[in-house]
């Protein structure tokens, strides 16, 4: 029997890491999560990589597929031909320099592609996701911090060292909070996941009544977007003011997105995207309060269509591409 | 004797319209320039460009020449297929809707070319100017206003509606002052010519020292920008505080640009690039403070190699570029 073809999409992320089997059309066959604890070091993450990487090929092996190429996303600049990483923040010490492409390509002994995963989910989202069919926009990933990817023609567009569409560390407010990047209140500080915590556990502290409350369990150490998220959808009011606000700095990212790239469509996605259509209603009227409608022509604002899994399709995406064109 | 090939440039400026013979290695022949009077109403701006352009051809005419097309920078958004002035401020009334290409065509029988100034800018400098030879660059011009023309792969890039590049609407301020675009906080407020002649204008009437005073003969109306980058030249304490003030505005509006687009060069035109070496002295600090440069690579800002002849020059090769195309 013929075995089915396949790519592993590797997705990296700050706080878990997936792995994911998936098909020359997009579809997952075979998916592994498990936390990513940067704290143990660079080199630990990566094995902790292989090791997910060997257990996918195993059970491709198990179940009559071959997997043809590994694709990778990551945090910080990738330097794609090298697949090294150009930079990382000094949350994750160690990942500077770490060579992810040799090392997998001489684990697995098949092609390797990596990129950075704000510009990777843009490819996913422009494969099968919210972008199909569309050549100029950009996807928005708003997570632990705030990344991006710009398509233009239909090709991801990197910029001069790999740092396009770093968005996140745009400044809305020049004499705002001061950033590791060097810059000043960047859009980052503002919607990024540790913000909405922030501003949220401070409200709790102060007795705000909330639904979050109840989800927390009386240990603010439970705070998360999604428990947010969640109260916002029972239309708890604290919760909505917060997803509001939110919303009205993301607006100004957005704008300024907009009135820089005028891109035919604009893609929500990350941790933020789970806030849902609530998360459309308020973005959306924040943005256009903003913008010159008549001069830009429409602006189009959708939620991912991949939801949880744009990170791993994207790197498959990625990894088709490459074997497509090499 | 064999006429010598050239095309007619136009530059509409909010204060003065130029015209120019150029020829295709993007020499100028003859230069006509004139206030433009946009308080006149559009439909005698438009018969003054017919009257400069009429005497351009004249021109070329007598002296052996043969006019093959003609380019027009404006300002505002311009459906470039159709040569229509799809979107304008409401500080030039009746523009938008403007026929240009139509008006230029039917009255030159040659073909008519138009785009948006900052965006024929940026090609200018692209052909023979600054960026000469650079793929992925942008140009930023700072004059009444702020605008930019992003080129990508050797391409100018419009966005969905023509309105990419409008950086100078882009807020560095999410609660600064409104404009009248939506926004607010507008680069445009910090930077443009409107905002130095208010900021001087202002300590003048406080008693500030300054050689400034010595410059406009004791009319407060006599205040440009071109006063302050003079005295700033001559080492005038006050007016090097506003360039430096100014440079620290628009540093801002660079930084988010590099973190947004990651371009290989970034080149500054428009009146503020008279203020010349001064000005890098001050901008180019301004922008690395508020950059991660191990991330976006080297960051080069230059000054326009064509100065006041940028905009006629980016006309001339819009149109080139158009003919060698069609």
């Amino acid at each position: 029997m013929k075995k089915k073809r396949c790519v592993c999409g590797v997705d990296l992320g700050g706080t878990k890491t997936a792995t994911a089997l998936i098909d020359f059309h997009g579809n997952i066959h075979h998916k592994t999560k498990k936390k990513t604890d940067v704290s143990d070091g660079a080199k630990s993450v990566m094995a902790g990589i292989v090791g997910m990487i060997r257990d996918e090929f195993e059970y491709a092996d198990n179940h009559e597929m071959i997997v043809n190429a590994i694709g990778m996303g990551s945090g910080g600049c990738i330097d794609k031909d090298k697949g090294v990483v150009s930079y990382a923040t000094s949350v994750f010490p160690g990942w500077i320099g770490m060579p992810i492409k040799d090392i997998l390509q001489k684990e697995f002994d098949v092609p390797v592609s990596i990129d950075n995963d704000g510009k990777v989910t843009a490819l996913g989202e422009g494969w099968i996701g919210a972008a199909k069919g569309v050549e100029n926009f950009v996807c928005i990933a708003v997570g632990t911090g705030v990344t991006s990817g710009i398509v233009i023609s239909g090709e991801l567009y990197r910029g001069y060292g790999g740092y396009a569409g770093e968005i996140g560390h745009a400044s809305i407010e020049m004499n705002g909070v001061e950033c590791d990047c060097g810059n000043y209140g960047c859009l980052d500080a503002y919607v990024g996941a540790s913000s909405i915590i922030k501003r949220v556990t401070k409200a709790l502290k102060k007795g705000v009544k909330t639904k979050i409350n109840d989800k927390i369990k009386g240990d603010l150490a439970n705070v998360t977007p999604q428990t947010v998220f969640e109260s916002a959808q029972e239309g708890d009011e604290f919760a909505l003011s917060v997803l509001a606000e939110v919303s009205k700095y993301l607006g100004v990212g957005i704008a300024n997105l907009i009135n820089t790239l005028n891109p035919e469509l604009i893609v929500l996605s990350g941790g933020l995207a789970q806030a849902g259509e609530l998360l459309l209603k308020f973005v959306r009227p924040a943005v256009k309060q903003r913008i010159n409608v008549q001069a830009t022509g429409q602006i189009n604002i959708k939620l991912t269509k991949l939801g949880e899994e744009a990170g791993v399709i994207g790197a498959a995406a990625l990894a088709i591409t490459n074997m497509e064109q090499s």
